[in-house]
């Protein structure tokens, strides 16, 4: 049995205590929240703390805050020589305070508070500085998933940079495709099997064998017509440099 | 019973044949393709025609052929007063000869030859020159699909520039977030879950609300780092424009 301690209440640190109050193997000490209440949903009040001086010795201490807070939080544990994670796909495992033996447990997903999601499926990358404690971080994470991935921190920084590219990025041209939908009184449901599709296609298709449209087709004439349709200059921008890169991808090909 | 004809043998024709073969009170008398090889894992062989003056009279002519060829291609129906319909996104019904009722049938979805598609599920954008025919027409795409919508040609050509955003643009986006793991040495496949999830969330919530990540939050500081690990001046000029975007976004919120 692994004791954990999880320090957070915001999206990521409420799916980790769902997750681990269901893990076998895991006993989930506590957990640390500045505002009690934003918790007591998820577990026992008495499981819950918000001052850390009432924080618990334990193996591991997952700390699931905001990036800019991780370091800060780190140095608020009250022990020493032992595992401390953070979840942040973009902050080095050496921002944690050396006392402890630091590393990261970052789970590449999009968690929102209102859609439930099945964490099994959701790949961690872990990454420890002593290499003994492999096999308990490892553990840790097959806990409560099934894809578990070791990654180094030069790593994690290009993957999470990736993510923006095909999560935040991604869901902005849907914001963009929306914004013409409205304008144009066209309901946005239409689109909405074109972008699971678009989505699952990669599951099976390199993204570059899957590219179509007339950009890759290099369609100067509907290209113009769609930059006439587009009345909004941040829109046309967006719309003239994506296709370019896949105009130009296109030729290198 | 409608009798049906369908021109074209590319992806398109190819997805319409095997869903309307599968039609109730859809006769699908003859298919049209330039290379009669191309289709005879489909269907009769006696049913596929190369030759325009060996095509038989029919209720409705479906041209799926690519966008430039769909006018030219038109004017070869030996018949008048039936319907013809064209399954374009960016083609106008006027462009069709005009000695035919002319309409659209727009399946929104992208179609790839390796990759079976349910087709009730794709919505069918229709539109028809004379409003006698809607009946007809829908009963045509009410044959394949459960997803009926009509769509005048202004709102068609807006839908598909949507549609450039939301698939061509948001798949170019995954191969930039492939070639960045690919030169980090990071599996792609930790993105897959991700990249499902995204596409998912729209379903449940506005892609506004959905958006998340350093340029929502205005973290200048985690904008930086990325901007400092992309190397390649193209996907630097993409992540500033859109990161520029969102942050522009937010502000009018």
């Amino acid at each position: 049995m692994l004791d954990l301690v999880i320090i957070g209440s915001g999206n990521v640190a409420q799916h980790l205590i769902l997750a681990f109050s269901k893990a076998k193997n895991i006993n989930l000490v506590q957990v640390f929240a500045r505002d009690k209440n934003s918790l007591t949903h998820l577990l026992d009040a008495n499981k819950i703390i918000s001052n850390f001086k009432d924080i618990k010795e334990a193996a591991i201490y997952i700390i699931a805050v905001s990036d800019t807070a991780v370091a800060e939080v780190s140095c608020e544990i009250p022990f020493s020589n032992k595992i401390v994670l953070h979840t942040s796909g973009s902050v080095a495992i050496e921002d944690l305070d050396s006392r402890n033996c630091r590393g990261s447990f970052y789970p590449v997903q999009t968690f929102t508070k209102s859609k439930k999601i099945d964490f099994t499926t959701i790949p961690i990358c872990i990454e420890i500085e002593q290499s003994k404690f492999y096999e308990i971080i490892n553990t840790l994470a097959l806990s409560v998933s099934e894809v578990v991935y070791v990654i180094n921190s030069e790593q994690r920084k290009s993957l999470h940079l990736s993510a923006v590219f095909v999560n935040n990025f991604v869901n902005h041209l849907y914001k963009i495709g929306n914004d013409i939908c409205i304008e144009n009184k066209i309901s946005f449901e239409i689109l909405k099997p074109l972008i699971i599709e678009t989505a699952q296609k990669v599951e099976l298709l390199n993204p570059n064998d899957a590219q179509t449209g007339p950009a890759r087709r290099n369609d100067i004439a509907t290209i113009n017509k769609h930059l006439t349709l587009l009345t909004d200059q941040n829109q046309k921008d967006i719309y003239k440099i994506l296709t370019k890169s896949i105009i130009d991808n296109g030729k290198k090909l």
